[in-house]
Formats: C-alpha cells, sequence, structure tokens
C-alpha cells in the first residue's frame, strides 16, 4: 500500500463533501443572522427614507417665504417624531418640527432651531433657505426595489441594520453544515472523571466539537465508542446520521487488531489509506447511510492537524469565512524532517516575524500544539533545513 | 456650549467603563469555552502522558534482547489501549501492543508491526533497537504543575484539547460584559409590523444587538421606548440595570422637544454634549441605579459609528479580541469635509487598494452604511482632500 500525497488525499475529501458544501436555505430572524451567510440578494421592499422627513430639529418653511433680513412667520403647529399625517403648510407660516417627523405639504426647507428667533407664536427667520435644505427625500438612501445586499454576504451588524430599516425581519441564509463528531478507543474517558491506568482522556471529542463550531459548522451530535464494536457503533452512529451532512470520526483506522472504524467502513466500502504525512499519517473516507464520512486516526495532534489540513478548508469555505493564513515566514533554527512525508510541524512565531519549531514531531503532544501558533508546512522531499531558511506556514 | 473633541469624549467613556470592563470570572464547561479569555493560567493537574505508553502496533520488548541479526521472542500476550494494569515483561518475551496502550515494566522499546515476522506465538525481530525506542514517556509532553495556558488567552480549539487531555472538564474564563440596548422614539416600530406615516423601522435595536455581540459581550435585555416619557423609561430600565454593566442608549439626546434621554439623564447627573463629529454630534454620559450610561443620537447611521468610534473599542479589549484595523489608504476621489468636526465617512476599498466615498455624510443613509466597508477618518480641521491623498481609515 502506497501512501497518497496529502493534496491528493484533501481533493478527495473534497469531492466527498462537494454535496455537504452545496448548503441550502433557511429563513432565520435577524438576531440569529450574524455571521451566516446570506443566500440571496435582498432588495428593499420600501422606499428609504420611508418620508420624507426632517434633518434637524427646527421649523418647517416654504423656502419663496424667505426675503434677505429677517422674515416672521406665524407658528401654526408642531410635527414630532411619530405617527402623524400633518397638513399642508400654507404660504408665511411655519410649523415646528422635531428631527425625523413628516415634513409636510407645501414645506419646501428645514431652519435649523438655532438659526431662529422665537416670540410667543412668531418665529423670525434671518437669512433666506435653499429649497430642499435639512430635508431628507424619501428614497433619497435607497428606492424601493433596489438591492440592499447581494448574496453570499457574511452579515455583519450594519447589514442587519439596513435590513430592519426596510422592515425586515427575517431574511435567508445559508444553512450550516451539519456535522456528527465520533471518537472512538476503549481508552476514553470524559474529561473530568476518575482515570486507571491505560485509560486516557478524550481530547478530541472537545477539540473537534470546538473546531468545526470555529469553522462556521454545526455539530449536530457526537458519540464516543469505547467498546471497539463495530456493530454498536453502526447502531448509534445511524440514529444520528440522517441529520448529518458529514460524519468525522477520530481513531479506529490504524494497523492494529482492534480498530473500531475501519471495521466498520471497510465492509461499506470505505478506503483506509496511508497518507504521506506526518502527523497523520493513516487517513480514511468513506460513506455511511448516504452521509460522506471523513475519518482521522486517534492521536490527539493527528486529529487535530488533519481536521486543520482536510476538513477545516472547506467547512470556512461553506460558511464564507475566510481561509486560515498562508504565509512563508524565515526560521528562527534548524530543523530536520522525515524523508517522504509532509510534516506540519508545530511552530510559534517570534519576535522579527521569525518562527521557532515548538517541542518535536510527536502527535501525542498536544500541549505543543497548543503553545503553537502556526503549523510549518515542510514539503515530502525536504528532510532539513537551516535557521534562515523560508518555510509556509499555516495559522492555526 | 462648546463641542468637546472625539478624542476628549472616548477618553470620558472610556473612564466610565473601566469598571465594566474590568470583567470578573466564571467557570464554564470546555464546550462554551470557545472564543473566551482565560481568567488565569492553567496548570496541567497530571502528568501528560498519564503513562509510558506505545506510539506504535507492534511489540513490546527488552532492547537489551535484540542481537545483531535476527532475535525471536515468545510472545506471551497482547496490551491494548484500555484500562490495563500488565505484568511486568521478563527477558526474552515480547507482548503484542497497540498504540496508546500501557508499557509494561520491564519493556523499553516497541518494535513496530511491519518490522518483525510472526509465527504462532513467535515474534523475531530482524535488528537491534534503542531503549526508549517508540516509547512515549509519562510526563515527555507536560509534566504535572506545568503552565499549560496562560491567563488572557483567547481559547482556541487547541487549547480546550489540551486542557480535556489534562483531565480538565471546565475553565475559569473572563465574565463577558453584559450590555443593556435601549433604543428611543415615538416613531419606532418593529422591522415585520405594519408602518404608518411618520414611523419607522427601529434599525437601532438590531443594529446595536448584533455589534455588540460581535465584540464579544453579552446583551441582557433590550428595550425599546417609544412615548417620550422619562418615567416609564427609568421604570423599564430599573428592571434590567440591576444585571448590567453598561447600559447603551440611542435618541433622545439632542435639541429638540421631546428629547426622553436627556429628561431621564439630565436629573440624574448625566452630561448631554456635543461632540465635534459628524456623524453622531450630540452624545451624552450619565450613571443609572449605579451603571455607567453610554448614549447615542438616534440616526441609524449615528448610532452605528458612534459605538464603534466609542465603545467597540473598549467592549473588544474586554472579550480579548483585536481591535478594528486602522490602515492608511489612498483615496480614489475627490471629497470635502464640514471645518470643524471629524467626519467619519463611510467608504468602500476599491481595485488597488484605494478607498472610495460611498455616497453622502448624512446620518439616514444606512444602505450606504451597509455598502461600505470601511469608516474614512477625517480630522477636524480637513475640509478637502484630493483623489490620490491618503487617509485614514477604519475598519468595519
Amino acid at each position: 500500500m502506497s501512501a497518497v500525497s496529502v493534496d491528493r488525499h484533501a481533493a478527495r475529501v473534497r469531492s466527498l463533501l462537494a454535496r455537504a458544501m452545496a448548503t441550502g436555505t433557511e429563513r432565520v430572524p435577524l438576531a440569529d443572522a450574524l455571521g451566516r451567510l446570506s443566500a440571496s440578494a435582498v432588495s428593499s421592499p420600501v422606499d428609504l427614507p420611508l418620508f420624507r422627513n426632517s434633518q434637524m430639529d427646527g421649523f418647517a418653511v416654504r423656502a419663496a417665504d424667505l426675503a434677505e433680513g429677517d422674515t416672521a412667520l406665524r407658528i401654526v403647529g408642531e410635527i414630532v417624531a411619530a405617527p402623524s399625517d400633518p397638513l399642508p403648510l400654507l404660504a408665511g407660516t411655519a410649523v415646528r418640527i422635531m428631527t425625523g417627523a413628516v415634513v409636510p405639504e407645501g414645506a419646501d426647507a428645514v431652519v435649523p432651531v438655532e438659526d431662529t428667533s422665537v416670540v410667543d407664536d412668531v418665529v423670525t427667520i434671518h437669512r433666506p433657505r435653499r429649497s430642499g435644505e435639512y430635508v431628507r427625500d424619501r428614497g433619497s438612501d435607497v428606492r424601493a426595489g433596489t438591492e440592499l445586499l447581494p448574496g453570499g454576504l457574511r452579515l455583519a451588524p450594519r447589514h442587519l441594520a439596513v435590513l430592519a430599516a426596510a422592515g425586515i425581519s427575517e431574511v435567508a441564509v445559508r444553512t450550516r453544515v451539519r456535522v456528527v463528531i465520533v471518537t472512538t478507543g476503549a481508552e476514553l474517558v470524559d474529561p473530568g472523571s476518575p482515570v486507571s491506568l491505560g485509560q486516557v482522556y478524550d481530547a478530541n471529542g472537545v477539540a473537534l466539537d470546538a473546531a468545526v463550531r470555529a469553522c462556521g459548522a454545526r455539530v449536530v451530535a457526537t458519540i464516543r465508542n469505547d467498546n471497539d464494536d463495530a456493530d454498536h457503533l453502526h447502531d448509534s452512529m445511524v440514529e444520528v446520521a440522517v441529520g448529518a451532512d458529514v460524519i468525522l470520526t477520530s481513531g479506529g483506522i490504524s494497523m492494529g487488531d482492534h480498530e473500531v472504524v475501519r471495521d466498520l467502513l471497510t465492509p461499506l466500502g470505505g478506503r483506509i489509506g496511508h497518507i504521506a504525512m506526518q502527523p497523520g499519517g493513516p487517513q480514511a473516507t468513506g460513506s455511511f447511510e448516504g452521509v460522506p464520512v471523513i475519518s482521522f486516526p486517534g492521536n490527539p495532534v493527528s486529529t487535530q492537524i488533519s481536521f486543520e489540513v482536510f476538513v477545516a478548508p472547506l467547512l470556512r469555505e461553506a460558511a464564507g469565512l475566510p481561509a486560515a493564513v498562508r504565509a512563508p515566514l524565515v526560521l528562527a533554527g534548524d530543523l530536520v524532517s522525515v524523508p517522504g512525508k509532509r510534516q506540519f510541524l508545530r511552530g510559534r512565531t517570534v519576535a522579527g516575524g521569525r518562527v521557532e519549531v515548538v517541542a518535536g514531531p510527536g502527535s501525542h503532544l498536544v500541549a505543543s500544539l497548543a503553545a503553537s501558533d502556526v503549523l510549518i508546512d515542510v514539503p515530502e522531499g525536504t528532510t532539513e533545513l537551516k535557521a534562515g531558511d523560508t518555510v509556509e506556514t499555516l495559522a492555526l
């Protein structure tokens, strides 16, 4: 069994998940739409502003009434920002008006209160005004039918604000990719529980759950199989597969005698293989009840890096999130790498924009991964790099 | 009343919110800790690995037993990754072992299965092995008592993974800043409801709710006051202020006759003033039942930009989120600005990294704000800029 390249396996995973990534559409209230991806362009059902209104607190007037020097106008009423249907303004009169209030017919300018003098029911205006001054015309921001937002936009507060302003209370967004997480291993126990010799705390369930959510997808179920029984795993997966777009598994796909995911997937036509990468050599793909299964090895570092390399880019894309940053960085020290394997070494950026390797390549070094901020992507053919060499890095 | 500078008002807001930003601590399950800020450094209660275990599927052996050329060893059993307390390995024997399983006392190396030949209960190993080969020592990743994570770290999946691996099921994080949102205006109706002349849809409630959450804070209540009655507003705020760190209000602080927030805050010693900025001239600060109140003008664009300028940086800081990106960009066209006011014009980055102004400065232009991706920060003293000039921008 010859090892498959990382790029080839990534392409296989992408092709398997193509349907899962072609998410559907759902309508959600604006309060639930933050960060979601608009499903289609949204047009305004209304003009904005909805009606001609005042930009200032002051007096609505007819500009033609105002002469050079002072003009005195009788104040005939007040229009506040509230439901109102004011009478038309007659020549020679003014109406007190608040910001946002309906400008009455007949009036064509607003004079700010600070530019006027008021005595009893007479306002004096000290100079002429342009028609339209301090008046916001109906539709001057948006005409009904105009596009407010394009489709495929990650919705930020200002986008939700314009929808609300146009009276829209819910919006069609792309559904999130629904993910089932399966961790396997007879050695696994829940963090916080007592542990006996031979047992380890299940870090993969926590890591994959958080990583899936960080990529904008939704975890619909998390299963742990701790009895190495493929029939039992099958039964527990049947219950949740129906509501899933993707199933991610960790563990149970290597060369040992007790490989529950291998035992499950093999009769279903799954492909269990070896990828020319470290960590994360064993990888598998398959299909369960029509749902694509992407299987990672069980070492926590292998699981997390496999997810980052093969699945995270696809989930981020489906959610409209930017891809993880890839950048060349200069090595702070020497490194060696295994021939014939693409290594994803844990790296930490240090002063001067350099990157140093955090501890060794061991796939059990969860603390080293936690202390890293990039993966250093060392090509298959490279076995040695020197301080000062440039390496490709993938931000965590 | 002379206008206060943006920087001075920002400093006042920062000082008022200092206590709100000094968030407390709460313990949350790992599943709820993604993106939260660790309250303090976390040390490992255990060694990691928890016990000496195998890095490969293969055979645990005594390295001293292996001669040059072939060595045959009797297979005395099997150790799987599961709870187990294996017997010590005797000289001249080997034990079948799975990845992650306990390496028995006496054994000091693991030989990968692919490097062995097995006939019945005898395994032949073809060359000597170093002591320690393919064995992961207890504590080789982390010693009990070692710091796993520093305090003040925004928790990513890999951080939660190392906590889980160390058996930790919950973590102390900074509490989120608790925000009450108050929108005011007799003209406001809910998006989705019928609207009559003089009424507008409340965009500020939606915008502030989303913006607060986008800054990592928590909205504990949203109130709308639509009757301009300060006593009524007072009563509705009393109910929610007790659980709040900050109260944000929109509207009701300008020069009109019906200014409900002004009427509420003035007798409580609030400061209603004018800031040398556009949009967002009127701004107020105060205290309600011991909770700081930051008040924005009610035009939706003014509200959103006021929030971005005065409050968002503080909430992001409290949540450990990076500050919004400030960057110099080259203007794609000319612009004019009001003398004596710092303008925050809506801008859109275009080809070549340039920025163009989106529509005019009107504070009612919610669609223009939605179509922007930066604010162009034009200093008070600047009234005119030309295409090709460099301007400071603040990413939205």
